[in-house]
């Protein structure tokens, strides 16, 4: 498998944690999203992906050779494919938790503060994109947290790790960048801990990947 | 089971599209979002959905009453407990393609024109708020063509319809308010006429919703 992504893409981010927790071996190709105006913005890349987005799994199956977008989407399939161990719980109503979770962060709060967002509004709103940011993240985190809370474990739901803790990871990683105000988050900070000591979540990092800019 | 929405929400008329579809009988509990400031905002319904946001579906199960929100996490717990008829393929390949496609709608476009956002383009920054959903709509269409037209069938992913057409019909009607030229997505107008001649999609449809305002 190869995986198409940058290092702090927080879409990206989640595929590396689930990738890595399941164990499999991936080739990582990283897609500059800033130099030159954007590796994802080349012809060569929109040839493979229309949105231009990262992160892309590509991989063989049945002689053909497929390529999958959409980071849930990807989570989704990798849990089809290979259940274990696994980042859904058993039972259905856990399972529907979990993805209320992991889709507050992916629809309710990342899509406002991407990368092609925040260059929108900087370059051609002439508007202050940090602000804006701020103003999404810390809206969807507070949402996050009181959906959290009462029902937290050492993970987001229950006791194991699921696609609701591989997407509030990197959201508080971009949470800092933007300079949001992480102490109204307790139950957030608390869980993000806890991920930090598996080894999965440590190789997925966005400073451990090749392509990682020191600050 | 009673479905908080609200009649043009894209989100909630995905959910209503899967509940007709599988047949199920739910109450409906229009959720204004634009009088008086927004039901969704009032302190009443922020205890049942921390973001405020519509879809939220309120069922009992167990002995307790269980809410979800995020219209995909809805989606997939539908199609869990009632997997008949089915809006998932049972290949995984084909899973996957219709998460992708209906996550390109429901990340990639939909967040970037909710009304929260538009809201806060207009009274905050005072922007362009047409002029901006128009841009986020078309860039995502442009891709959701890209993607559907190689292997689309009589709906987005074969001859079933499917989470992906469950967001394509909702999307381009909120597409037509924006005044988003449709005639560069001849496969997603195709595929969304198939769509509009089911029972499901048309008793679905937002001006069908009890609480729509005629044009």
């Amino acid at each position: 498998m190869k995986l198409y992504g940058y290092w702090r893409s927080s879409a990206s981010w989640r595929v590396r944690i689930a990738l890595h927790f399941k164990g499999l071996a991936f080739d990582y190709a990283p897609i500059h999203l800033v130099k030159d105006g954007g590796v994802q913005n080349s012809e060569a890349y929109r040839a493979l992906n229309p949105l231009g987005s990262v992160p892309l799994l590509e991989f063989e199956h049945g002689g053909r050779t497929h390529r999958l977008s959409q980071s849930l989407a990807i989570l989704e399939y990798l849990e089809e494919a290979h259940p274990a161990p696994a980042l859904l719980p058993a039972e259905p109503l856990a399972r529907a938790r979990v993805r209320m979770l992991a889709e507050l962060v992916n629809s309710g709060i990342q899509p406002l503060q991407n990368l092609a967002v925040v260059q929108h509004l900087k370059h051609v709103l002439h508007a202050d994109e940090q602000a804006w940011a701020a103003h999404w993240i810390a809206r969807g985190l507070a949402a996050l947290e009181a959906s959290v809370a009462p029902s937290a474990g050492r993970y987001c739901v229950g006791d194991a790790p699921s696609f609701a803790d591989a997407c509030l990871v990197p959201q508080l990683y971009s949470a800092r960048r933007y300079r949001v105000e992480l102490a109204p988050y307790p139950t957030l900070l608390r869980v993000e801990q806890a991920c930090e000591l598996l080894p999965a979540f440590q190789a997925a990092h966005a400073d451990r990947q090749p392509d990682a800019v020191p600050s």
